[in-house]
């Protein structure tokens, strides 16, 4: 197929190379313009500016908030004016309920299609086509998008027909990844004051109740106390957890625990820590102990 | 090894029967002594009273909570004055760590010697001798206690000299199980709403990122509904909960993610559902959400 | 003054009447026409459409949310299009921080003025003149909207020159009543389960500690269970509350007891309290404490 | 009368001195004896010993906390074997309704009476004899000590005949007070980072809504910062909403508000600030916004 992709940063990157692993002819736009250079190398066309990306089947907009696809796509010099009708665009990044709902009228006014395919997974998994996929839009042009999907992921799941449903997947999510850092930091903190190796404890919790990945990873970061290098920054972390506070509002869920995880993140980031990864909730915990 | 076994509930039963098909010698005692019956048939020594269990060289208590732990060792006609010098009190079942430091100077005193030795895994668990044994106490002392330790679980994992580490560590343990739950509650609730399949979606999180069992035994509790059932009661989440807030605030540690699970478990059982399963956090969450 | 007057609900008809008291000149528009009546029967001109208010020293917007003042400033048929150079907006409902800055800026790129001074008071307080006016704004408008704060209210608060700390102030001060609230709605819960008469209890607390009249008003609704006769409606307080935490989120301020708030106004909205006064956060403490 | 007392902290010294200003006999004792002096310059008997202040129709309890009552009533050497039946004890300092119970019992076996009389105010309001005393239990034996409650406070409250019930009135108190710090420590925080005068924020609050002395003395040590010099310090604070969820655990109601209390007292004394006034609350939500 042919691909238009938009927004070349740690996840995109990764992904636009396996889509040209895959044999898609891709067309790469990005505003720092240096990025697309190791994408040309292997083969990618490389777009001067967004609407020239439109030439293609589909478009995969990667960019990293609402701010910057609403830009995008409704901005001058848009992608809704430029993609001609019967053609795709598929959101991938992480975007807001909301946003996502005025893409699926925006693009059906258009007589384009809309997809909302939002994936699972870091930047090493987007580089090796390990991601998940969760995918939701109508059935036909989802059916279309398969082969994308199949070369970026392991796995797709498609969730309804209501493009908005996969970024609630998505948002879902992300707010049960803080949860199992809150729950591990919190957890971490009170063995550490009372005695208990933090690592020891962190093994015996991953080899027996809590042998998923995403404890092993997150507890290793908790325990070492490394969170400058920001795999998946604090300020990300706020910003999903309020877009999905702010669904959750929307259709009127009380997510308790999710408020909890918004005000952690949000004193890490009011005390300077923007820019560390989000498992640094181990470290406020820490510190509230007095660690 | 001779050993007595005081409590056989859910947990007790199937633990004592895995001691005896490990061919050691076991005297049980139970107030109702017709849960005796089954284990008597499969070779166990019925005691009438507690003290007759303490001709053995170690002793385990699997007792419902802190109450009957207390009466059974300092109450009249009482363990620590039974146990003759040298034997060992291992103590199994999740108890205070305000409770298991007495219980260590109260033996020390006596010259007995004191193991702490909660498990994880539920009823199914102990009767297949697949739990998983937290240990803590002296090292000669735990080091004789390893036969019983294989017989009963699958893996132990020694955490250190002080006994009530022990007990921390499993507190904990229950703690992260617990929000481990309220997250997929919320995070169901808010599917749900949003019109999204909630088995699918279960099994869109449990093949991903959430692979580890607890995910799918609670999840899938949650997601049909039942709660009836209880394999661990709502009041003893609570309990639980509450110990190891308890030993947060000896420590100073702050946990608000134990303090919302301990008001959202309070308000479960305020309710009426005490004999709830502690997976009712789904039910809850999503009455709050008007579902 | 000459005073255009926009929004015609509870509170607003009680201070368009205030001003007339006042022997001010008043134009008043509401969508729902006959609410204007008994206004014109006082000696308010009755405006047909938006922009015939406008010719008007100033004039006055005390409509339901964000949406209507956006939509009267910004909207078709605009005020922002019709009001002369020189002339002031008074913005005195409740809005957001965000949209109070956005009026900021499109006021002044018009040449016009804007103040922003939301009030504290009950509709009781708008129609008897006694409501606080909270303003911020430049100087000299704020100076000239003097006599229009002096006709509604009993004390004018002027808060700064940026006018969106008008709103902060007033947000926050929203904040505060709901604390109070929910406050009263557990220690209420927890007297009456252990046996103490309620109305004595608020009896004893707002003759010693807590003498202001929020406590006695809320503490009297909870009291009697009374909360179906909205003086300030839950779907409000929710909203207010919401734009508090907006605000704090902007500004990166944490604040724990608001989430509180949130989660417990969402919770009754959900289930169908939307209509309900938000004194029924009373309601639902009781009855999460099985009362 | 002839009254026995024991505790001379800063509380029950002006305790003591207004009795003796209300013509009482009054026998003290405290343990370090110094603090009995200036008493004694008043006229008050000093007791060597705790059963010498039992020659008395009343004694008067006004210690430090729960531990401190039961070693005086229960310990060796004691209260209850040593007041003759008949006399009445009378517990004003802020204990556990468990211990309440406990004591109700216990002097009841003893065919002694017990009064539960916890009061309102700070050192200031003892030493002025302008206390609230909330008193409960048997009718006649709080009718006996009328005399005494009037001559320690401005006003009484007899709120049951259960002892503890007196409990609960002023742990819950002590609640709303704790609620109050928090709603203030959070919308200064909030104003603060937003550029209003947080000064002229408090008084503008403490002259419109909040006019209860509690806003101003609370609201007025939190925008000085002033913590240092605690009048009702953090550990304090943490030890009476503690026992303030006990009570609510006991009975069956969820606190959310109170569990928030709790964590950030915990905080402020885990970080270090046991001896700062409970007003540290501020400083908390200031550093947690990054002020």
């Amino acid at each position: 197929m042919r691909i238009g992709f938009l927004g070349l940063g740690r996840m995109g990157s990764g992904m636009a190379a396996s889509l040209l692993a895959a044999k898609h002819a891709v067309i790469v736009y990005n505003r720092s313009r240096e990025k697309a250079t190791p994408l040309a190398e292997r083969g990618a066309t490389v777009a001067g500016r967004i609407t020239e990306v439109t030439d293609a089947d589909a478009v995969i907009t990667m960019l990293a908030d609402d701010d910057a696809v609403d830009s995008v796509v409704f901005g001058k010099d848009h992608l809704l004016a430029a993609l001609p009708a019967g053609r795709t665009h598929i959101a991938m990044s992480t975007i807001s309920v909301a946003l996502s709902e005025r893409l699926t009228q925006a693009h059906r006014q258009a007589k384009q299609n809309y997809v909302a395919a939002p994936v699972f997974g870091r930047p090493e998994a987007a580089a090796a086509a390990k991601l998940f996929v969760v995918a939701a839009g109508a059935p036909a042009a989802v059916s279309r998008c398969r082969p994308i999907f199949d070369a970026l992921g392991q796995r797709t799941f498609v969730v309804g027909e209501t493009p908005a449903t996969a970024n609630i997947v998505k948002l879902s999510g992300n707010f049960l990844i803080g949860a199992v850092i809150e729950g591990l930091s919190e957890a971490i903190a009170l063995v550490r004051k009372n005695g208990v190796d933090a690592r020891q404890y962190l093994d015996l919790l991953t080899s027996t109740l809590f042998v998923a990945p995403v404890y092993k990873t997150y507890g290793g970061l908790i325990v070492e106390g490394r969170h400058e290098d920001a795999g998946f920054g604090a300020a990300l972390g706020l910003k999903d957890i309020r877009l999905a506070l702010a669904a959750a509002d929307a259709s009127r869920v009380p997510m308790p625990l999710a408020s909890l995880l918004r005000d952690q993140l949000l004193t890490i980031v009011a005390q300077g820590g923007e820019a560390l990864d989000w498992s640094a909730l181990g470290r406020l915990a820490a510190k509230n102990a007095g660690l």
